[in-house]
């Protein structure tokens, strides 16, 4: 569905701002608290977070570059808030109160934006987030944008710039092809990061957003390398079916594509590893943890190297934003 | 300056997200921390806030929209955080760490964006807020927008939702003709809303954002409305000069014009009004504080009331988003 309108009376310049952030509140319901805990103040005042620290993130979506006419409102509402929550997981912590910046042409359509706010509602009653506060500005016609920033606390919130030399990489779930219905299906690993953060064996953790060999590089210390063993990399079923007419293999697409939206955790070298092992599947017996490698001391064939043939993986690139080479 | 380039190698796309935002840290310099408590991880860790309670904004700026090619890049960054700054200023808030979301097409000027960025890095210095973390999504080519959540922390957050029937108005600085240079030029009122807030004889305060005729709609309590003293308004002389032109008056312009960014707060009855004069005189002898009207019971005249006449205010509506009717 496009998100936009010929007719004015079915668009948000018709109502315009007040009338529009009225019925913003009422679209989301229970997910929208008063001012001051609210919508409808100067400012958004938080309640203070019962334990642990505070954490924030902010992400955003465009239509045209996240998603197009083809994904349905509810899906591209809930995808903002679950990109948060992925970033929130990947430290471990448990969400709180968000904010919410719309631009927005004149010729949005309302009923578009209220299936827009019906994903968002109820992906936040889901995860119990609160929509305290917000801006709504205009933009040419033709254009939509929404940038979330989400909240949260976490009792040990885990870094990526923890991760050790000799550290093993293990990742949950499944790799690649997510362009064919993942990236708006996943579920935030929320309960898997809090699990893995309170680990003390877990050195370091992150969310997978741009493709393991990208995301990989941003969690290696200075001097290391990632040894990654190809065989044992959890290929999705996703990425075979995309391989058919792709041109790419399945081990490709679950090196490179985008938006996997797992968690990669690397784990001190000393850990009794089939405990962990074992302890994980008591804990999430639904979701696969799988080891795919190790960190290893610098090499001279690049940061990502293939650790049977001991050279360099072939593909270098994962996503990346405003690339156009 | 416009904000895009036809020469690909002056592009933020040739650079490239991970680049750009190494780019963007440099560029910020002290302003950007390191991870955890800065740029580089899925979240930013937030250090707990010292007192008070802990407040949020979110406020966008858009090529096109909130600014033009007649606007300097810096101005541009500059007015970014400085609207967000007048929104904690309006609680009474210290700002405190941000996070920034960039949204741009693939021809936004590299160059643009380092004055852009220095913009935003001298007010952010001036202000002593740290740019913690963000996001670089694409747009398509001709746009550009960024996002802003600036956090804060108030001793005791003063609400719009507080002010009593019977109370005094009044407004910091002068009114209206801010199109003539005030909306980039304009210091958030930080330190005035801080002394206000903690002021136990203030029962409600907020920024001037809309023109004054739409934004104190949002302060009045229910079933009462604003008696305003038009005599008494501090209209700015920008405001008579825009009037020689406009085809309004400059009172017009006082009371419709938007981006004023000047505080209006309401004192309680019982005030020894003078006494607050004298204080408020002695703490900002630079800023005028102006009584211009008082709320009352409602009115079938509607929501503001000319005090003498006692007619309706003949204009009702002042800046609006979205509206394009």
């Amino acid at each position: 569905m496009v998100p936009f309108t010929h007719n004015f009376a079915d668009s948000v310049s018709r109502l315009g701002e007040v009338a529009l952030i009225q019925q913003i509140s009422r679209w989301l319901g229970p997910v929208s608290p008063t001012a001051p805990l609210g919508i409808g103040d100067d400012c958004a005042v938080l309640e203070p977070i019962s334990s642990g620290q505070q954490i924030l993130t902010v992400d955003s979506i465009s239509y045209g570059q996240h998603f197009d006419a083809s994904v349905s409102p509810e899906d591209a509402g809930a995808k903002l808030v679950k990109r948060n929550l992925s970033d929130i997981a990947a430290m471990g912590g448990t969400p709180g109160p968000a904010v919410l910046a719309l631009l927005c042409g004149p010729d949005v359509c309302t009923q578009w934006l209220e299936r827009f706010f019906f994903g968002i509602r109820q992906c936040c009653e889901y995860y119990k987030i609160s929509l305290v506060g917000g801006d709504v500005s205009s933009l040419e016609p033709g254009n939509f944008s929404a940038v979330l920033t989400l909240t949260g606390q976490a009792l040990r919130p885990k870094l990526r710039s923890t991760a050790k030399c000799g550290d093993y990489i293990y990742v949950t779930g499944t790799l690649g092809g997510s362009i064919l219905g993942k990236h708006y299906q996943f579920q935030p690993r929320l309960a898997e990061g809090q699990w893995l953060a309170q680990n003390r064996d877990c050195n370091a953790q992150m969310d997978l957003t741009d493709g393991l060999v990208k995301d990989l590089k941003s969690l290696l210390p200075p001097a290391t390398h990632a040894a990654l063993d190809l065989d044992s990399l959890p290929i999705a079923p996703a990425a075979y079916t995309l391989a058919q007419t792709s041109g790419h293999s399945a081990l490709e697409h679950a090196c490179c594509d985008g938006e996997d939206y797992e968690l990669v955790v690397t784990l001190n070298m000393q850990v009794n590893r089939m405990a962990f092992e074992t302890q994980w599947s008591a804990q999430f017996p639904e979701t696969e943890l799988q080891q795919i490698g190790r960190i290893r001391p610098s090499s001279t064939d690049g940061q990502l190297i293939d650790s049977v043939t001991n050279t360099a993986l072939p593909w270098a690139h994962g996503f990346e934003h405003l690339r156009s080479e």
